[in-house]
């Protein structure tokens, strides 16, 4: 599957030459999970421990941030910020693949959901939940 | 800048047909922009509040697997927990772009450093963390 | 063993007039206890999902202040917040009840191990982590 | 205040012997409110950054169990465990005390809410939220 992948990327670019950033979210997780499985880990990467450890790097995100407005944090901790942020939207792949969720779709999906939910005419300005509308 | 992005994605589909999926992560965080900017909410998302946001919806996603295994939490909570991993992922979106992190570039520097962190030799079918080898 | 505790209470009031609250750690977890008993909710309550809900319990907490400051958190939802901060609480007994700590003890033991970490000279109007010192 | 507090307990002592333990929620967070003012750190302790801390440090209780089941997490980390469910509780009483928040009355009137929330005949054995009866 991966090494499928991998050709139909070869086999664009040089359709395209060097025109667009070729990592898709498939290519990603695809290297992920072969940095997964190169470790033997697929054995504790059970769901409930991935969205364990999801909640915990975000915390590890939020952490740059403790005591400090967003100016200092980010002078002081720009580059554990970036580590961090990474960390999150991985274990948010290797949760999704663990589950069989297309991450992209489910975003798109969403996103539409969230244009429902805060319509324009009622979010515009607002800090509200939606439950509070 | 959004529109000269749609419109290479539209050159680029000229050019190989439909061989690809076009949902780059530009692509996405361009449309969770837009839906932003459309409610006016720019105001609000500074990046500690955006940390806070994210942190806040990694627990919404742990919470289908309270009191549960994961077995039970997927067959009961698979919509929701579709929902809330796409919602991380879109305030991660967030996130980098109110820093201005190419989130892409971020994950792949990432699992470089994962890949040092936790060298094979000594990872390999551990639970420990790399400051334990 | 919690009949025993109230007479005890009930004793000391006797000896003593109105002059101390009688609210220990332990009145409070026998209370706690007495209430998951009755509702039979021990068999949920393993170590695992009773750290989970303390954390869940506290981004419950800090929804309060998402996107807003101090002063606005606590004049819009000063009751939720009483509420979430006792709900962590509550869990922080249930867990320590679980796991047999003494939560008293651990808390007294680790303000003592927080003076050594911070030192008054060392950590003196810092917001540093004791690791940076 | 503190001192008033200290004479009060010396006295029942006095009344009583040792019959009681002193440790009260009043003694534990004066001694708290102490070891902060003795390093200058009220000026960080905004309600907001406070919510954060206890945030994160029930993140690193829950660190304790991550990829483990409970009796494993339990045998290897106890001592972290304790020192993490004893910070919880910590920054749950400097955040009370900053607010104004009684915290034993807080717990009191938070466990009648979840009787009410959680009547014995609709819970008994249940892991449903009170949301969904």
């Amino acid at each position: 599957m991966k090494h499928i992948d991998r050709f139909n990327l070869v086999e664009r670019q040089e359709d395209n030459g060097n025109r667009f950033e070729e990592s898709t979210f498939d290519t990603l997780i695809n290297e992920i999970i072969q940095f997964r499985d190169e470790r033997n880990w697929k054995q504790f990467h059970n769901p409930k421990d991935l969205a364990i450890s999801l909640s915990l790097e975000a915390s590890e995100l939020l952490e740059n941030f403790q005591w400090k407005s967003s100016d200092d944090a980010i002078e002081e901790n720009i580059d554990n910020i970036k580590d961090e942020i990474a960390d999150v939207v991985i274990y948010a792949m290797l949760f999704s693949h663990e589950l069989g969720i297309n991450l992209e779709q489910a975003i798109k999906e969403k996103i539409q959901k969230n244009k429902q939910k805060y319509p324009v005419d009622k979010a515009f300005g607002s800090r509200k939940k939606y439950t509070e509308f």
